[in-house]
């Protein structure tokens, strides 16, 4: 039996961080895409597969595997190819670290401030009742309530300048470890930096005033070696922006 | 040089887990414990340790190892002793997901439930000024919220009532699936077991409604088999419960 992997476009965040471990250790995949708009993430076809109803979600010999930071590690143990994971103990404790901070902290705060380019793109032209339909079909109430207030433009400014703040001391710190060492977790390509890249590196584009060659030239000159590598081409050749908006995606 | 562990009592949560991953793995290292009544984990001295004010705190031949799930798996991969995790890929992405859905899921509401005990512990009897300023020590905003919130018992009683469903909807899967197997994650004991009885097992004696042998007796029968393990014992032998209520502490 095969790989296979469901997944939101434009590939970025957890999508996007299971896509790209998959192409570094070189494990070929059937792609399944669901649809955003669609809400297809919540419909029973894919809630048979996650009753969650978030991606992505891998599919490995029959048995299926959720929640992008376990099946990062997963790829990592269950396939051949190149180690996605540093082999001393201590540099592979930074790379659990970083993944966790990439993730939660920063993730999170970017996240926030971005929902309101992001949910426009999933709800389209429907009305509010039909907006809050979808949102009804969300499985998970924190979820839902993110949503939400996203949807409605509700979030506090007050929690919008803390992500700010979190966005631009999470960068610094970031910064501060490419000065030190080529790869985010150390001398060695890591998961640490497969999640950088789909969490972070598309603020270069969208957030110019924090990541550029003046204030963060190690992380500029990163990006720029990341790009150059086989996977990483691989990864940008399948993302698929939206058509009218400039999206995420590495 | 040695293993040092700086964590706070009662023994719980993330100082728990690490202190019990420790001693299930056989390493001998020196206590720390710091005075939380005091505040002294957002102190000088222990931010020297660890810039962000959050127990436990590892050091191990001189380098500092910081947050609760990396320093476990840290554990298993730097000592010697029997293995923590399952060698099985599947078997370990089970343990991974079960760890962090403890953690962050079924973790933060059960402390969102219980902080209305905790905090007071820590704060005693101090005026409200003295009590603010020590919760401005906490260099984290997130963190300095949760305190605040907590100590003003100002948690909306519909995030309370959402916490309390996530506790049973959590207890639930937690019964099911020890119901398949004898310990969380399949066959083998692992972290996903210690990470239950830091963060869950408690419920048996705060929240008998939910933890009992009538409504989850494979929960209730898992504690009983954890109690066994010399670790487990050793564990509660270094567990000090506050003078005045019970506590948490496994």
């Amino acid at each position: 039996m095969g790989v296979e992997l469901y997944f939101f476009q434009p590939l970025g965040t957890n999508s996007g961080r299971v896509f790209l471990a998959l192409l570094e250790k070189g494990v070929s995949f059937s792609e399944h895409e669901l649809d955003g708009p669609q809400f297809e993430h919540v419909r029973p076809g894919y809630l048979a597969i996650n009753p969650r109803g978030q991606v992505p979600a891998l599919i490995h010999d029959g048995a299926v595997y959720t929640e992008g930071a376990p099946i990062c590690e997963y790829i990592d143990e269950a396939f051949p190819g190149p180690p996605l994971r540093p082999s001393d103990p201590r540099a592979r404790w930074a790379m659990r670290r970083w993944c966790r901070f990439i993730e939660t902290d920063l993730g999170r705060a970017i996240m926030m401030i971005h929902w309101n380019r992001i949910v426009p793109r999933f709800v389209g032209e429907r009305s509010r009742s039909e907006v809050e339909a979808l949102i009804g079909l969300v499985p998970d109430p924190d979820r839902r309530r993110a949503w939400r207030s996203a949807y409605l433009q509700e979030t506090p400014p007050e929690e919008l300048a803390e992500s700010e703040r979190r966005v631009r001391s999470g960068a610094a710190h970031i910064e501060a470890a490419l000065a030190r060492q080529p790869w985010l977790a150390g001398p060695e390509f890591s998961l640490a930096d497969i999640d950088l890249l789909n969490y972070f590196a598309f603020l270069a584009t969208w957030s110019p005033q924090i990541v550029n060659a003046g204030a963060t030239p190690h992380t500029v000159e990163w990006i720029r070696r990341m790009g150059e590598r086989p996977a990483v081409q691989a990864l940008r050749e399948r993302t698929r922006l939206p058509p009218r908006t400039a999206g995420a995606g590495g």
